[in-house]
């Protein structure tokens, strides 16, 4: 159990490394008879790949995916869907300054420790060009669940934050700009800050919020796998992800009881949403809203002292063409991982009844 | 997969209703050749129990743990450990209010919806009654544990807050008070407010904190399957958990990569730890920390209006001995979800080197 | 994963030792609102159970199963349903004749030399008492499977064979006498034959045929999760099966393509059935046959030497009151698999499509 | 769970249909550090490759295996293994006598029914051609398994049946016949029945047996994840297997306890091996040996009447280039399986002490 898969019913497994020869998946149990738009599928990756704005990433990769298996005539057919993404952007570079010696803040370390040794060609695994697989998955898992809409959006960077609700914004507006955030006043004040940190040579963190729409009651496995946990693991599991709260999260422990409490109306939605549409671990069918907190890149372009493998302290710079600030690229990563959890609860809610 | 299991090699599945004839569960996967202590898995149930002390519910259970396999000769075997936990509190009692309107803000309206009717009494499965048998896996997985400790205390009561980190307190304190705070002045204080509170038959909110230290290096399994990942799940599956935040967090997001990077020392320990003892999804061997965020209890001795089965309005109001907060009686809990992750993590570790 | 789990979504998770307090089970995923008819459930361990008959082993136990949660007011309410089956007849004997030998044939020494010491009384874990709790499960699967019928009855006994096909036979025989041979001629020579060996404190081998009727078109998994290799995992699960075939099994090998090719009529169903109702791992509609060898039991009540747990050879002899031949009570355990698989795979097929 | 995953630790999940543009897996679990013999892996893709002897199909095609990820510097990272085997004989072919009818014994019918509709071409994913990518993870496995050797031969075609038992054959001479039955004569005789049937258009099944040698102690995992349960599963997983029995298998039950039962040496092995290696699930030492029997494959060269999807008798033929008998080609998918089982037994047993 190496950990590459995701799921149980709607299952995803993952492979591959930053600068091997390709990487993606093999999505088992996505059911039959679905017609795939496959460019949709292309249109979530093209958001999440590099060099798409200013304030991300300049290198450039086309990132197209390429489907082997599981789908006929454009339909899918049960059978699993096996996919792969090139590495184009694999040309032989200088990893003088991580291949011995290991960068603050990432994997190198333990994955050394672990397995013995490690792929240290921009990160291996480890790096977050992995989640490029799980976009794709997402995608058609976004087309299984016709009728559900998953918003993913920009809520803060770094100390600048959205004060306003989701259902106070225009989410349509989150493509609109290159921070995806969907109040176009605090997007341009954070892709000010986020250039400005860029050229300082540092990173910023943030948060991503998002929020699913027209979800039925019912979704949800307690007592271990609960609606909310599962979508909490899936985001624990992006690359920089520090927190996730739903609902009211962690201003709702200052709250008391009698005003948390979500009051019924006769059709069995709730006046407020506190519980963000999950109480005891299945969907209620009220919004499900949640929080997903991102660090600050761990790749800065400014001079450290780091330790090598063996012990000694060197000193390096990092290199190279990374992200100043995470979230926006991470959007539609966040939204993937939404889908797939909704999608593999939709399928293991078909089997709770007789 | 109704979800009522939890690991993949140390792996807990529980059974049991709030009353129900038992509650109880199957460890399979625990290494034989553990010499258990059955005081000290009693005792931390006792810590879980209610009527423990004045700010918990004053309901009398015993809860005594009757294991039924997988222990010969005081040792663990290696087969299935089968326990119980009888529910001798299950006199029949007058469950009108509860049984054919949903209170809000509990599980009772989804179940009827998943499931199509519910075993109402006391919350059914729903109840936080279930986290007992957690508790015994869980104490069985610190005993598998030797030598890495897990400590949780709270840290946060509605707006009450511990502003020290855990390195400024004294964890042995945590028990000394009714709250578990390890702070006492705030201990105090904060037990001041729950028992204010409970006066209004109403509840509150609250964090618990837990750190885990001397973890090895090497536990965790990416991409999907990271330490923090399991362990958010882990603490959002348990009841009324709205939030989860490691190392940093959510206020991590704020800093710079340049702030908030760990530089290394020579033996590999980081001089400080916003990681949280997790990169990449892997312990580095420094303290893991993270707060988990409780919602006030739902159950609140207040009149108020709701929905009945058929959706009129319908007055009513909670009755019995609840809770105020319920994060003093959930600090085993979250220890014990914490240890079973570990307990995992620790056996998959040995499987992926030649 | 220790092994102790069988299925999927319908899923039931084992505990107990041969003379510990109590063997048991959770089964977890069963869907809710069956009306559990739990006399019927009472009968299928009875027809397990020791001391039924004259030709089985002579112990009384009364094997009476008592639930724990999952059930209410009559139904299953779709959480997991916990169930013990208490050891009565755990009184202390004199075990030192297993205790610090190897019995030859049991799994005495494998478990010593995996889990480092065993449980030795009755054989701890490795008892074929634990399959009453799968018979437990099964029953509950039955009930779940209303319309498919699971008839499983002993063809053979030594060299004594039933050479009739099931459909020549009239099933319903099957419970008349204490073989479980629905031939009533064949079953008297059967239980003279038993009779003989168990004279003899020799023991005897067996076969068990099965037939499933009017299961629906597209039970199964491909490509690994075949609905024969399922079945053929369960039947090889039960202690002491050493062979599994199904449709024209071993025999089929000596055919040619051009005879042994069921040729479809018109509504789908097939002329012939050697593929034994199941085509590419999926059911077609047609009955699901097969047959389940199962070996002497190693029990013989005769002296015999073996080897101490220093490798000394010590001289020994067989006690208490075993069975001379498994395969009468065993037939209630191949159909309990048997319809834990069906249970299994109904589920999944709910979820396969759009 | 569309079951296109094996194993629990060691886990390979494969994709792709006859004619796509690719099949391929994903091997997660695999431990780092092995340095992997690309070679001998290819190697064993021939074994098993169409064309490559007078007795089975010629088709050609080169089935040269890519890996994308997993493997750095010739040894395994510990990260999941991505390949790939391109489909090149994928040509636009008539399928008109697939696409509307279905084939007798085939799985067409059960796919339409399962799935809603299937892709046709070759037969979609049920076609054998998939265990490619077994032989790809098997080959891997074997190397992990360094030092236990398992060795598959043909020992019956048809009514013809090796007599010898493994121990008195040169298992090195199976590779030296297009047969690849260890004893020549045998395996003349097995070849001209092989051709004759052939120039019929018929088809022929057969037995392959499998001997596991240098296995440790220890290694499955009751009581549901017996040892030989799973191999048996393996085995029944490969297209066109009807049964499986190990050890005495079906003809024990005709023996007696007192014979039947292995006597222990001083060293803990036995005198005799009627346990097949395997007691209680759990190997014991000795060589685990097994048989598998293949029915005749269903593609005949002869005219037939079959059905439409209306249900209309349609006359057709089968055309194409199709194996006389499945045997020889599955000698390597049957060695393949059983490494499977033995590296997924072999982590799962690293876990089991403490």
């Amino acid at each position: 159990m190496a950990g590459n898969t995701f799921g149980t019913l709607f299952k995803l497994t993952t492979f591959g490394e930053s600068h091997g020869k390709a990487i993606g998946g093999v999505l088992d149990g996505c059911p039959s008879g679905i017609n795939l738009d496959l460019e949709a599928i292309q249109h979530e990756l093209d958001r999440r790949k590099p060099g798409q704005s200013a304030i991300v990433t300049q290198r450039k990769e086309p990132d197209e995916v390429v489907f082997y298996s599981g789908i006929f005539e454009g339909r899918t057919t049960g059978t699993p869907i096996g996919f792969a993404i090139y590495n184009t952007n694999q040309k032989s570079k200088d990893y003088s300054h991580i291949k011995d010696s290991y960068r603050p803040s990432h994997a190198d370390y333990v994955y050394d420790k672990k397995y013995g040794f490690r792929d240290y060609r921009g990160g291996g695994r480890s790096s977050a060009r992995e989640t490029a697989s799980r976009v794709v998955a997402g995608a058609i898992a976004k087309q299984f669940l016709d009728g559900i809409s998953i918003n993913a959006y920009v809520s803060q960077v770094g100390s600048l934050r959205l004060e306003k609700a989701y259902s106070e914004l225009d989410l349509k507006q989150t493509e609109s700009n290159a921070v995806r955030c969907p109040d176009p006043e605090t997007a341009a004040r954070m892709e000010s800050y986020i250039k400005e940190v860029r050229k300082e040579g540092d990173t910023i963190g943030g948060i991503i919020s998002c929020v699913i729409q027209n979800v039925p009651v019912g979704l949800g496995e307690p007592v271990f796998d609960k609606l909310h946990a599962e979508l909490g693991k899936a985001m624990l599991s992006i690359n920089a992800v520090k927190g996730f709260e739903y609902g009211s999260g962690f201003e709702g422990v200052k709250m008391k009881g009698s005003v948390h409490n979500d009051q019924f109306n006769t059709d069995g939605s709730t006046s407020t949403n506190n519980s963000g549409g999950v109480q005891g671990g299945i969907s209620n069918g009220m919004d499900i809203y949640f929080n997903v907190a991102f660090k600050p890149v761990a790749t800065i372009i400014q001079p450290y002292e780091t330790i090598d493998k063996e012990g000694n302290m060197v000193k390096t710079k990092g290199k190279g063409r990374h992200d100043p600030c995470v979230v926006p690229r991470a959007v539609p990563i966040v939204e993937a991982m939404a889908a797939l959890v909704l999608a593999d609860f939709t399928l293991l809610n078909r089997t709770i009844k007789l």
